[in-house]
């Protein structure tokens, strides 16, 4: 078995399927050995930043994720993805193809080389985002894989891996070392007594479940302790989906001034605070309002555990857990819960973003797996109450716009069996679009929703310069882009209240990719945005407003939605 | 004046008026300095790595070049432009907007942060591929800008600036600095002496002029010093245009094994190689034949000169140059020339590479700007004789592909008033072809060839897996693609030799910005790179031959060729 053989072994032992990525010159050995393992697949992606957001959104649902690229012009133009997945504890591995050993030693002046060869630069670049990274070498190329495959089984980030040509098809012993690592017993048990202890003692606690939860695949294990326990729980909104929101105890999304006063003011005033994966960043607390520092009560993480300030070092957030769940005496709490959902937004003359977001909450539905782009779109999302079962993704540390599209490719690619949700917005989507091909050659069918606003409205509302050429954006017709790949598609581009409500009611009957282009004013903004980003000190310029055009749809038009209503919609075909 | 105003004076005074990025939320302070400083421009682009290939044409065309991007998301984007700039030596600064210095002291977990904050990540990451690169704080705003920007000047290769929102604001002294150097002048007495001696002494000496001649500047002090010396003249590829291919002692490109014999055996015999700004890259040379170490003649780079393998530093290669012209004596040499230019190819029944080149030769003309993207395409150009006074743009080191489309769009934003030629091919075009609609939005007129052969061919020739699918992308019909933009565009897809002649032919009148869509087998390749590249061993799949169509063009059909050839073309609009 060759280094690269062994490589793609032990990745797909830990569920990896997929290979995303863009061969290259010095990669072909690499690819080789995906082809050959006849559990692993190789996919080509348009770009590299492309390939590893697609690997992040595959990682996002398997657990894993992985990309190949090629040897300085491939792996850096992934360098973002990488530290996206680096911020947001998304485990994916870049593996790159490098020339062979023996010109990188003699410094020998091959293309993707610095004109005075520095043939470690690169890896020093990703030394700065990945958790681990090594350079094989005929003498430890074994040794380092497993070394780098440790650290990302436990810290569940991502690491690197170069592999020159003539050592990837070196042969290496395929010895099986167990990546795998234990709680330190010690240390869960004290970790365990004081947690317990401090919940026996509250009156007002309360479970933070976020979004770190996911990523060290405690999901299960918090739900036991949440019910088990009955301590009334809320999330981040990176959290959003991983508690039933129809179970008794939850109070829904904690929104801090922006609604669902219930979980704002039982999580401000707590007295015990059981944070489990939390990331207490700017946009997923919407803005730093609690009272306290969450590591100063409790705060569970993937490989620590803080308690009363304290942390405490090698113990599992599924140990933790599970310990804590097996002590708890089941008690009742007092608390209210807020309505949960947005509010019902009557269809207007034009199409907003609220209107969007109140059709979109009843248009989801159980098992759905949600991508969210980053800018305005998730304070539309933020707001709704997801169904039961749903996976929801958006990338709210690192807010990398352009990850979402690529993203949900992976993690249709992942989960090909469940409907994927995109929701995104011009300014990001441009940057990543053409991965729609990639849908279409893979026979993925998502749902995806372009809310096209003609720029960055979200940097018009922070920058306070609305109509600055910056905000600006080349004009692209989507619902055009979305046909120039070959495959079965039907795209849509709608500009009013009724044509958007009309096209989801036929995308939720399509079998085939489904992309709608939701023509929006400049101005729009969901009402969460307008609050959160600048206290609604915007000013809403004026809308147009537009002769609303009668559209009957009969029963017999109806049966026949797909092709009838294209016309009606005045679809350009 | 504040901190970033001083940075867009002193980066205009460099000759510096468009900032090519993309807005983020910490670089707005930037953007603005850019907007009111009268002599300079804010481009937008439709993602950060094509705003660093823009940014590294405009630099090849006008000297130096600049980008904007954000923090963390943005710039990590752009690295693999700015790598490419770094190996290539052409001058890029990437200037990155970061939060307010005070959240990076605290750790604040604000976006484009890692969970656990490394505010200095970024620039790490970035010292690996520039050449200096400064993290602006309260203290040392002024003094690391002018360190930064001496380096910029002297090296010619990238740098980079980060600056804190609060930073950019904070007003700092506008004392000029000089950013010039001068040359060691013993150190340039010896050097001029010691080769001119050389040549004095030498029966065959010639002269190798190559492409970092551009870039520091010195293609005037290079013809004065051929044609006053009158030694025979040949160039690498990347060097092609430099010298006029007229010019009666100029022997033609060196092609190594694969064409013009003379400059092949007067290089790889002469007695004094005066090889000036040369790479000596396995694309650049060709396979890397010369029979001697270029150091160990006489080789004048940027910053440096050897001869006879002795490394003397600090000297201009115009100040070499110059005072080389000043003493030499002028000599006649014997030396044969081959015929220059690629052979006449006839219009078969299907449209091959080959036949895309030879019409190239007569349609290109004088002052030309052009972009060949890295692939195939470039072992088309090599064979061409250039006309007089272009501008050859090739990224044959680095090889990403993707560069040419956006440093195209640079290249015309630099010289808008130059006719841009770019010739790319689909597997890299799709990797940057939105920033189409830039030229379009920005009023620019390039001709664009894309030539479309279903994928990788140069990676199915290379890895001899000729059908393997990790070869194919994503099909595009990129004629249709090039029309999803507002903006006026003449585009049109081609299958035959005829259609081609006839495009080309249309594209001469046109006045607007033309795309053609030419489509060849995915076994085709021009003749030199099958050579080069694999030994003329890869067996050409049979073409499917196609009835030729008749297809006439009268006199006043020619007239008004706009509209008629449109049909005649097929042209899908």
């Amino acid at each position: 078995m060759n280094t690269a053989e062994y490589l793609i072994k032990k990745l797909e032992e830990l569920g990896i399927n997929d290979f995303f990525g863009l061969p290259g010159d010095y990669n072909f050995e690499i690819i080789n050995a995906v082809q050959e393992n006849e559990n692993t697949k190789w996919i080509n992606c348009t770009n590299e930043l492309n390939a590893g957001y697609a690997a992040d959104g595959y990682a996002r649902e398997k657990g894993y994720g992985a990309m190949i690229t090629t040897y300085g012009v491939g792996e850096l133009s992934a360098m973002n993805s990488v530290a996206g997945s680096y911020a947001e504890n998304v485990p994916v591995i870049n593996i790159v193809g490098a020339p062979n050993s023996k010109l990188l030693e003699e410094k020998k002046l091959i293309h993707h080389q610095f004109s005075n060869p520095e043939p470690y630069a690169f890896i020093e670049a990703f030394n700065s985002v990945t958790q681990a990274a090594a350079f094989l070498t005929r003498d430890n190329a074994k040794i380092e894989i497993d070394r780098v495959l440790k650290t990302f089984v436990k810290e569940k980030k991502p690491v690197y891996i170069c592999i020159p040509q003539d050592i990837a098809q070196l042969e290496i012993s395929d010895k099986d070392v167990d990546y795998g690592w234990l709680s330190d017993r010690g240390a869960l048990k004290t970790v365990t007594e004081k947690i317990s202890e401090k919940i026996k003692n509250s009156e007002r606690p309360i479970i933070l479940a976020d979004v770190l939860t996911r990523r060290f695949n405690a999901v299960r294990e918090l739900k036991t302790f949440v019910e088990k326990s009955e301590i009334p729980v809320t999330n981040f909104v990176m959290g959003m989906g991983i508690i039933d929101s129809n179970y008794k105890n939850y109070l829904g999304t904690y929104l801090a001034d922006y609604g669902n006063p219930s979980a704002k003011k039982y999580l401000e005033t707590t007295d015990c605070l059981i944070a489990v994966g939390s990331v207490y960043s700017d946009v997923n607390s919407l803005g730093f309002k609690l009272p306290y520092n969450i590591n100063s009560h409790v705060a569970i993480y993937g490989t620590y555990t803080y308690v009363d300030g304290v942390k405490y070092e090698n113990v599992k957030m599924s140990d933790v857990l599970r310990e804590i769940s097996e002590t708890i005496e089941q008690k009742s709490y007092d608390f209210e819960k807020s309505e949960l959902g947005c509010d019902e937004v009557e269809a207007g003359e034009e199409l907003t973003s609220d209107y969007i977001y109140s059709q979109l909450q009843g248009f989801l539905k159980e098992d759905d797996i949600i991508f969210s782009e980053i800018g305005l779109v998730p304070y539309g999302i933020f707001g709704l109450k997801l169904p039961k079962s749903v996976s929801f993704n958006v990338q709210a540390l690192w807010c990398s716009i352009g990850w979402a599209t690529p993203a949900a490719f992976g993690a249709g690619m992942a989960k090909p069996n469940s409907r994927i949700v995109l929701v995104t917005g011009d300014g990001a989507h441009q940057i990543s679009a053409l991965e729609v091909g990639n849908m279409l050659k893979y026979g993925l069918k998502p749902v995806i929703i372009v809310i096209n606003n003609n720029g960055y409205t979200i940097e018009r509302m922070l920058s306070g310069k609305f109509d600055n050429e910056f905000n600006d954006i080349v004009n692209i017709n989507y619902s055009k882009l979305a046909r120039i790949f070959d495959g079965d598609i039907w795209s849509t581009r709608v500009n009013t209240a009724e044509d958007f409500e009309k096209a989801l009611r036929v995308t939720a009957i399509m079998k085939k990719l489904c992309y709608i282009e939701a023509c929006v004013d400049k101005s729009d903004s969901p009402a969460m945005a307008r609050a959160f980003l600048c206290g609604n000190k915007i000013e809403q310029p004026k809308r147009k407003v537009k002769q609303k055009k009668e559209v009957k749809l009969s029963k017999n038009i109806d049966a026949k939605y797909s092709t009838i209503v294209h016309e009606s919609l005045q679809i350009e075909e």
